[in-house]
Order: structure tokens, then C-alpha cells, then sequence
């Protein structure tokens, strides 16, 4: 099935069916209508069945959804079905954290090293993944099938070091440095960039507008 | 300025604004015209003028964006031009990594105490911000000003938790639990959900088209 025609808005929501899917089948649910799937994801049904649509033949009139062959489908559009090797570059706070994520694994995204340039965190370890220093990444990478670099770094050192990675051979990054990092890297390089302070400034933007609508005067303005 | 008819699309794209503008301050631009901001941020300029014409009057013909004008105006429908406290709920490596990020409190979030359930954390503390236990803070949150909550909490005690928090008065959590809270939470509760696995299955979805499309067999499928 080729996925190349589905909008970028339909592929960014992949994700979430595919965490309401996986808690499904924890539940042992085997099949789901659209308007009860509705109710627990928060969105309309007919927003669901727009979007299930769009990979042809899942839903059945009267059936509902099959969600153990959703789920599988949907899993295999996100490229699920393939395991993927990570790298974490910077092992601070954020790149240990990260690296503790077992979660990660039950998705098939393995963690085989983290990186860092101080000297002192060389042999040190972060749940059994060991942290190794810079000077032997390019080896590490020539060595090693890396599929993904993780980019825990300052922001100041962020664009060097991903254009040494992609130097390196890595073709995907997933970036937490203050940066759109994807502006700085050839335009076939695959960023995900996840920007925290962003997140906690749409939940500050919530406040100040929900302040602002329980104003007493606020109809004046 | 009421700024409750914006879309929540535009409200959404603020935060990347906001952070291009702090950048232009750094550097000491002064104006800039919307095409070259489009330049920058990789979007075009039609999107910026039409998302800053909701504010009205920040972009003059001919003279372009005045920049300190243009952050202070976002800033302030972002709610920056606020202190906010902030207490952080699990004090793992997650938990910990997030209270160090000194980057927030330029942001005017400021984080006041860390809780965890674990009383060997009890009196430890994250860059001088104490963990304190959980039994304390139905009254910690009595006797300060809390005005976000960030749950670095695992799923399953994610839901109980945040109902607990809502008890004692909290309106606004920054959820890091894979969980969309605001499923089960008072309406009035504002919260941000961060899925970090759904960032990581975008970045594999991006990679599995990709190979698709390179695949010298695509157009047949």
C-alpha cells in the first residue's frame, strides 16, 4: 500500500490512533465502532472515519473496526514494523532520561549508545547502554547499523553536530536543542524536532486566554 | 487586546515565533520584513503576514516587522509577561532532567519544589530546588502559589494523581504521562499534553515513506 498520497495532517494523527489502538488491545477489545472509538479519543467520528478511510477497507458497516488489524496496519505505515537503532548524543540530564525510556523498545526503537565529550562520563553507563566520548562516533557509525541520532545538546552546539552526523551517514535526527533544525541540514535528512519550551508556552497561553475570558469586563474589550 | 477569535491554529504557531523573534533581539535586528522572516523560518511570507495581521498594526508597509514590538505583543498573548511556579510531580530521571533545564526560567516558569513518592529522595535536591514527599503537598500547594503542575509520572498512576492535584486547587498540568489527561480531568483544567513516543513514530513514519518512495518499484504499487 503506498501512503505517499495521505495528507501530512492525517499522517501527523497516526500516532495517537496507534496509542489508543495498543491500550485497546491491552484491554482485549477485539472490534470498535467509529462513534465509540470517538468518545475515548476525544474527536468526532466522523473525523475518525475520514481519516481510517484513507487506508482502505478497516472499517466494516455494522462491524466497526478490526483493531488488532488496525492497529498492525497503522504500525506499519508509522514504520513500526521494522526495529530501528538510536543513538543519543549528550549524555546530560535530558540524554540520560531519555535513555531510560524503556517505553522506547516496546515500539522498537533500541537505544545501542549514547555520546558525549566529557571525558569523565566515558565507561560510565545508563541502564546497561554504555556512554562512549565523541572522538569515536564516525567510527561507531561506520561500524554500527545507527538508524536514528538523538540530539540532546545546547542549541549553540546543535548545528555543528548534526552536520557531523549527517557527515557521519546519519540520515534522521530526532532534535531537543532549541532549534528547527531541519532549516540548517541537506533537505534529505529527516528531523523530528521536539520543542519543549514551546509546549509549556501553549499551556501558558491557555491560562492567560482562559484569565482573560473570566474577566468580568471582558466583553468590552 | 481580546484575543479569544484566533484560531487555535495560529495560537499553535506563536511559540515558533516568539522563539525567532527572541533570536532577531540576540542578534540586535531592530525590524525585519516578512520576507525575510519567511526566509528564515522556512514558511512563506503570506502565512506570516496573515497569522500577525490577527494582532493588527505590528507590520508597517514598507518598514517591516519591529521586532522588540512584535516579541513583547506575543509574549504577552502567550502569557510571558507573568511569573509562573511550577512544582514538578516524580522525581525521576525525567522529573529531574525537566528541573534542570535553566532555559524555562528565562521563559518566567520557575520551578519551586519537586514531590515524589520515594521518601530516600526526601531532602535531596535538583539544582538547589528541593524533592519533597507526597504527603506534603496537599499543603505545600495551600501555602504557595502554584500555577502549573508538571506529571513526569508513569501512566498508570497518572490519571489518579492528576484528580488528586485538581483536589488541592491545581487548574493547569503539563502532562508528560502517555496519556491524553485532559480526557479525564474537570473541563476547566487546562492541560498540555508532551507525547515523546509520538514524536519518535512521526520521525519513523518520515523515514519508512521515504524508503518507500525511493524503492525503484514505487510507482507500480
Amino acid at each position: 500500500m503506498s501512503t505517499n498520497n495521505i495528507s501530512s495532517a492525517v499522517i501527523n494523527r497516526l500516532p495517537r490512533y496507534y496509542r489508543f489502538l495498543a491500550d485497546l488491545l491491552r484491554e482485549g477489545v477485539d472490534r470498535i465502532s467509529s462513534s465509540k472509538l470517538s468518545q475515548r479519543m476525544g474527536v468526532t467520528a466522523s473525523q475518525i472515519r475520514q481519516d481510517l478511510n484513507n487506508f482502505g477497507g478497516f472499517g466494516l458497516q455494522g462491524y466497526g473496526y478490526n483493531v488488532k488489524f488496525l492497529h498492525e496496519a497503522i504500525g506499519k505505515i508509522l514504520g513500526l514494523d521494522t526495529a530501528h537503532n538510536m543513538i543519543i548524543i549528550g549524555a546530560g540530564n535530558l540524554g540520560r532520561a531519555l535513555a531510560n525510556y524503556a517505553d522506547f523498545e516496546n515500539l522498537g526503537f533500541f537505544i545501542i549508545s549514547l555520546f558525549d565529550s566529557n571525558p569523565e562520563l566515558e565507561g560510565t553507563s545508563v541502564r546497561g547502554i554504555p556512554v562512549r566520548r565523541m572522538e569515536g562516533l564516525a567510527d561507531f557509525i561506520k561500524e554500527n547499523h545507527v538508524d536514528i541520532a538523538l540530539l540532546c545538546l545546547p542549541k549553540s552546539y546543535a548545528i555543528e553536530t548534526a552536520r557531523m552526523l549527517v557527515r557521519y551517514g546519519i540520515k534522521a535526527i530526532w532534535n531537543f536543542a532549541h532549534i528547527d533544525l531541519e532549516l540548517y541540514l541537506p533537505s534529505d535528512v529527516l528531523v523530528e524536532n521536539v520543542h519543549l519550551s514551546e509546549s509549556i508556552m501553549r499551556l501558558s497561553c491557555k491560562m492567560a486566554r482562559k484569565d482573560e475570558s473570566e474577566r468580568p469586563d471582558a466583553e468590552n474589550e
